[in-house]
């Protein structure tokens, strides 16, 4: 296919070198342009703008640090709308907002042209070595169109809803996830080592018994289907459990602020009668915050 | 080896099992004695108390559901420091809390007797499969001699140090990765389905993306050593995609008390001068929080 | 003066009835015109547009529900930056952005108009009954200007910076102080009545020992000068006391996520070595998570 | 009255001499005797140790620090249980936990003794000034022998239900009011501080608006209703507000947790259909989640 790619930074430069590995013709676009040089000597045509990268271009894949720098490439004279022709598609793969999304689908509509939301979860190497993971949203003809060019990008795709910014939500949420995991290791790690035990003997049971391990795999199951019947792990115990991590925690003089909210999660379960369910059950408490029915 | 077994619940069921299955000779005790009576056939002892149990065994373990239940056998005329022989040992592999654990520790001590607080991770599928990852504290001399029974009842060890409450500590820790990962995943689901994606499609991709991944063995390893240099993704970054959650789930009117709690943060972060080093650095700042000393 | 005032509603009916009686000329505007006839019997003009409102008038007082409603009023070709004289001020009493005042600011100034940021506190029986406490930020020289104006609407005002959102720092801090003290109570009476104690009994007490006490502006005051020792009462003993709330409240099943909040920082407060400042030394954790320097 | 008084720190000193100057009898006891000894001067006998305080008591009174000191003095050999006569009345004034107090309340009846709860609001200036306000709980019959001595010490009293610790709680949820708006307070200052606002300014509007305001005794009385209809200012509004102090904060950087918990629970709120009650409807959701009926 006949492809723009604009943005050749660490993720960027994978990206486009997978494109051009699978066959297909890059006009490539970047701010700084020795950014770009290399890709000429492989066979890329450098662009002199967003616009001019769109020239001909059946899609152009975006691929940004945040909201203000996809908005410059997207809008203003020399900018995508200005350059994609009708019915070409733009493959926005930064991690920008939900707002943003939804307002790119509908200036692209307005044009006539197509967008697929394509976020993509993976570092720099992992992008090198074509091993991203995929989203897409989009109207499902355009996702098909663009169907190629995500599978060249990584190891797999999941197509999500035709509204294109779901597939923002999901892509953010994974980088929630990511940050909450990353805080309570955090925490963990403060307990640990303020109450004696080495950061790498901490490290070495944290491998041994969580990484790669299919246990927030199970949870996030439970969770999917709302199946908190019969516990494998009854919410009173956690309670009882995070409630002697905290006690363990204030006589160490660690503060743990995320055990702190876990636990008045808990103890709200307990207290609404969710006692004897698993403790995945605050997936339950979650969506009622939320207004949410019961799945 | 002589083994006294106490707790004949869910997961102890599994454990004797595997205890008799390596060769030791047991002596079994469980408030509801017919939950005993199965091991009989199979060759164990039926003890009529904990003190009976203890009566001519190198090592008794305990594996019960809280404090009081482990209270309840090894304190009292009938109780395990009664029973247990000067030099014998209590294997205490219950969950429960460090002050209690460092209460064990000091009791048997006065008596004579040996404590290696060995508390386990797995549900009790994996306490039948010999799947359970065991942690010891103790004295070293008591560990090395209670090396052999650890052994039999999981897949792996790791000895952390003399202390034997620590044990205790790494396990309630360990606990509170779980509930935390779990409420991560309670959030992040209730904005997906509010978001209009459907909780299965939300699921796949966990799966295709977190699970089994080194994703999570990564952060703690850069979190175990405090190398938040140089950055693989910046703490300025992580606050900017936290922030879009929040606005998205703002306006799908989601409550996210983790995520505003991970970004007030990583704003604390940004404030303090830490934008630019790895978002894992939320590490450096719960050690700060806790008076603890930069790796 | 001759003022235009933009906005009847419960608050804006009070402001503009006390103009007129201070004998200031007003021209009146209102979405919705029916609102506005009451003060043509009073003898205000009833006002076209907000920029027939701003037509020979020395300042305009607005006073709106939210940003977008603001906005609406002040610019295109009907709005108050089309209708003010060079030299005229625009006075925003509305309970706005920052970010909304900042802009504000700039494009009045860009016009040659005058603008003073001037919320105000009160409901709207305090506004028709000139109780409001107003609030003044913008160019010394304005603020002076329009200050006939400002005192007419109310018992008191405070000039703060001549950068005008400042004041609406000011106003959004103190709705922030109101609803964090309404959470608190929300908290408290849930373990009131949780324990047995009847709403109106812990009423009763709130009553007579906070409700205009002089205790919050005492520790108000504590904050303010940063002056943390000699302790009145010591952190640490502050923290004994929220932990006491909490195990009283886990006793209960009373979830408190306040108590746990305020617990985590009193403790990162002793674990940082403040524990025998005064306990508004919560003052220099706030700060110092801000990355202020000290008072 | 015959009475013992335990504890002579900052606040027993001015508690006991009010008693004095009310014409009651007393022996007095501390741990560090020279504080006892300006009461010898006064007419008050020192007695040896708490039993003695407590032989010929009609009721002793104890003014401690924590549960420690206050089990110290009740328990063992030398303690109050020991001392007190049949029908004596133990009241006890420190700021302990709920279930000491209950615990109180259990040996002192079996000894046949009587147990008041009546803890106190102020300071060591307000004791001294007669200016405390007392509570008081336990046996109604035990109250009213008692009252002449409580009345002493303050500037009003309130009796409540008969369970003697429903009395500690109220006062450790008033000592959680406290340092509530003290986090409260810590917060504003950092963002005003860091928006350019002058602290001192800052206390300044706050002594103007907040400070012997009926503000916070109308929400409380809301709250203790449960009436949230008609909304003085609707949960909606308010929750806009917080979420423009958060985007202020996050402009200025400056984390705000509490802020945060605060925006949270009014999206739930919202997402709960509770968008158009008065923005006290904080406390129909606290009910809630400590499964209590609406009022």
């Amino acid at each position: 296919m006949k492809v723009g790619f604009i943005g050749l930074g660490n993720m960027g430069q994978g990206m486009a070198q997978n494109l051009l590995k699978a066959g297909h013709t890059l006009a490539v676009y970047n701010r700084t342009r020795a950014k770009a040089e290399p890709f000429q000597a492989k066979g890329a045509r450098i662009a002199s703008s967003p616009r001019d990268a769109a020239q001909g271009a059946e899609a152009v894949l975006t691929i940004l640090s945040d909201d203000p720098a996809v908005e410059e490439v997207v809008f203003g004279g020399e900018g995508l709308v200005a350059g994609l022709e009708r019915g070409a598609i733009h493959i926005s793969s930064s991690t920008i907002s939900v707002a943003l999304s939804e307002r790119l689908a509908a200036e692209h509509a307005q044009a006539g042209q197509g967008y697929v939301s394509a976020p993509v979860f993976g570092r720099p190497d992992a992008a090198a070595a074509q091993q991203l993971w995929v989203l897409a949203a989009g109207a499902p003809a355009d996702v098909e169109r663009v169907r190629p060019l995500l599978e060249a990008l990584g190891r797999g795709l999941t197509v999500l809803a035709e509204k294109a910014s779901s597939a923002n939500v999901v892509k953010l949420s994974g980088n929630f996830l990511i940050a909450s995991m990353t805080e309570a290791l955090a925490e963990a790690f403060a307990l640990a080592r303020k109450s004696g035990v080495e950061a790498k003997t901490f490290l070495e049971v944290f491998q041994a018994v969580f990484a790669r391990s299919p246990i927030f795999e199970r949870y996030a199951a439970l969770i999917a289907e709302g199946k908190y019947e019969p516990p494998g792990f009854a919410l009173r115990l956690g309670l009882k459990d995070v409630g002697l991590v905290l006690e363990a925690a204030g006589d160490a003089q660690v503060p743990m602020p995320l055990a702190s909210l876990v636990k008045d999660h808990l103890l709200t379960g307990v207290a609404r009668g969710f006692g004897e369910l698993d403790w995945s059950a605050l997936g339950a408490l979650a969506a009622e915050r939320a207004g949410l029915e019961k799945l």
